[in-house]
């Protein structure tokens, strides 16, 4: 009988099966580093290799995900197998340094707690981003660089290896190739070189991964080699929170790849939270404001992903191409690589 | 006779006469460190030192100003005085590490180009942020770390030291002290003697400097020995462009002093400049609302110093005190160290 208590009962009811949309929401985009990347250099072989290696990577945080797990267990894992693979300027791929070294870099954000772990210039640790994971988790402290960061990922217990496991043949070759053309170009500033439009493309790549997890948490992790023929230690952007990496919950989450130096001079992972949150621009107008004008006003060269709390995604670029994929909710799919 | 030639021609001697407010117009901020900073724990002579040192540093850069030098060329003078006095924690008054070494961080950062510079964990440079103001001007990165950033200040041409220089009494003192403290509180997840309340203090304190010169340029600097106790290569916010250390001519110039795990979760310096650039806050509503509010609501602790293009200045703290100094166009002459 439909007694005013039934009807109330079965209105309960059905409210809570229908889950709350931010509540059940979730998503993942993921970079493989920006630049001139152009199909017309790319060979079909060597394309199918870096979409099938974002494919594998983007689906495993995609499952974390799915399955209720945070947004850092799900970046974490993404971007291990985006380090272990040699096609990506990070862990195991990772350019050579002026001096024929891997040094590497990553940072972590979550974006419930603004909680935040990086290491600058580890040579030893496979995975920094899991290294940078536990410097947010277990540290006091937030940013830890070459041999003390490396001590802090041995006390961890974290999986160290030779620095010759991060020696390819490839990037060796990336190294010769571009001190070949700086010794044609450097002018008597010594920076001409390196300023260079010709060969600076030859540099970047660095891998990123921001997420939002079914409890409505954002986060962002990046991890790279750097730039290959850096010099005197250098830092770039990726291990800079604000920088190379930003989450907040209030606002979304920010991976960067390109020419670090501008990202630093340009804050540009905050930027875009910050025109978010104080001028209420969407995170497509916030994107494309950062990386399309000002980035760009700059002199800067590269782009970030970024999602939102509500799963929004962007992925914005100023170069001709960004490795690049998405996943949502529904479980679709979306791989790039060139400018569409 | 006054013909209109001759009312014409005494007009325009007459506007030539009259300085431009904004072309004119100059002042410098400076700060010694942020802590509990308490009347009853100072003597009338260590209150002494500390104002007449930074009233020394303050005139030599206002100096610079007056004369029509650039506010990066006052800045670095500035700083480099308090370098080399002991009494703060920068240059020659560094604080010792858990390994019982010094290990300096500074940064600088130009308002109009926005061209940064910074250094990382450096042992042997005598004045740090004269190192950060080459990295700016001679070399193509912008962040560089420890042994690398040596060799540059070498080839540079930089006074070197031996690490010994660093070595002060009283640091070691607060090493041991610091040491014995957290032995007592330390927990099991090794962060809880950090942490505590009472010992944190005794581990801050940075100089910073901040100026519009009479060009209309801002220029904001920062230069610490970072926190006693420090382990593994950690980097605070000091070296962090947007946390430690910001300056943009649309809006402001900031030094940052304080717990920096804090400065940089929060991208304190830079969140300053984005709450007057998109949400039209004046100098001292973004500062208030920074540091009074949202680094107190994360849990840091310490303050800024700041000033904007039209010479409005900001020091605003939330510890007991900070040492500090502010001086303008007049040369008129502020000095303080508690709260007021």
């Amino acid at each position: 009988m439909l007694t005013p208590k039934y009807i109330l009962l079965a209105f309960i009811l059905l409210l809570n099966s229908v889950p709350v949309f931010s509540q059940n929401n979730f998503g993942i985009v993921i970079h493989g580093g920006a630049g001139t990347i152009l199909k017309k250099n790319m060979t079909p072989e060597k394309e199918k290799a870096y979409k099938a290696k974002l494919e594998e990577a983007i689906r495993e945080g995609h499952t974390i995900l799915k399955e209720g797990g945070s947004s850092v267990e799900a970046i974490e894992a993404t971007l291990n197998i985006l380090e272990d693979s040699p096609l990506f300027n990070a862990g195991k791929g990772a350019v050579f340094t002026a001096e024929g070294k891997n040094e590497l870099d990553a940072s972590i954000m979550e974006g419930k707690t603004l909680q935040v772990g990086a290491v600058a210039g580890v040579t030893t640790v496979k995975n920094p981003i899991s290294l940078a994971r536990k410097v947010m988790e277990n540290s006091p402290h937030v940013l830890l660089a070459r041999e003390g960061a490396e001590q802090f990922a041995k006390e961890q217990g974290l999986t160290l290896v030779a620095p010759s496991y991060f020696h390819t043949e490839q990037r060796m070759k990336s190294l010769k190739k571009v001190k070949e053309a700086e010794k044609d170009k450097k002018g008597k500033d010594g920076k001409t070189g390196f300023y260079d439009a010709d060969i600076q493309d030859t540099k970047f790549g660095t891998v990123g991964c921001v997420a939002l997890d079914k409890q409505g948490n954002l986060a962002a992790g990046t991890s790279t080699g750097g730039m290959t023929n850096k010099k005197w230690g250098r830092i770039g952007d990726s291990p800079i929170i604000g920088a190379g990496t930003y989450a907040n919950n209030k606002t979304c989450a920010i991976s960067s790849t390109g020419w670090g130096e501008y990202f630093i001079r340009g804050v540009v992972a905050y930027d875009i939270s910050a025109l978010m949150e104080y001028k209420g621009l969407s995170l497509k107008a916030a994107t494309e404001e950062v990386i399309q004008k000002k980035l760009t006003q700059l002199g800067g060269t590269g782009g970030i992903v970024a999602i939102d709390k509500e799963g929004n995604v962007s992925m914005e670029f100023n170069t001709a191409g960004m490795y690049r994929a998405s996943m949502d909710k529904e479980g679709k799919l979306y791989i790039g690589i060139y400018e569409e």
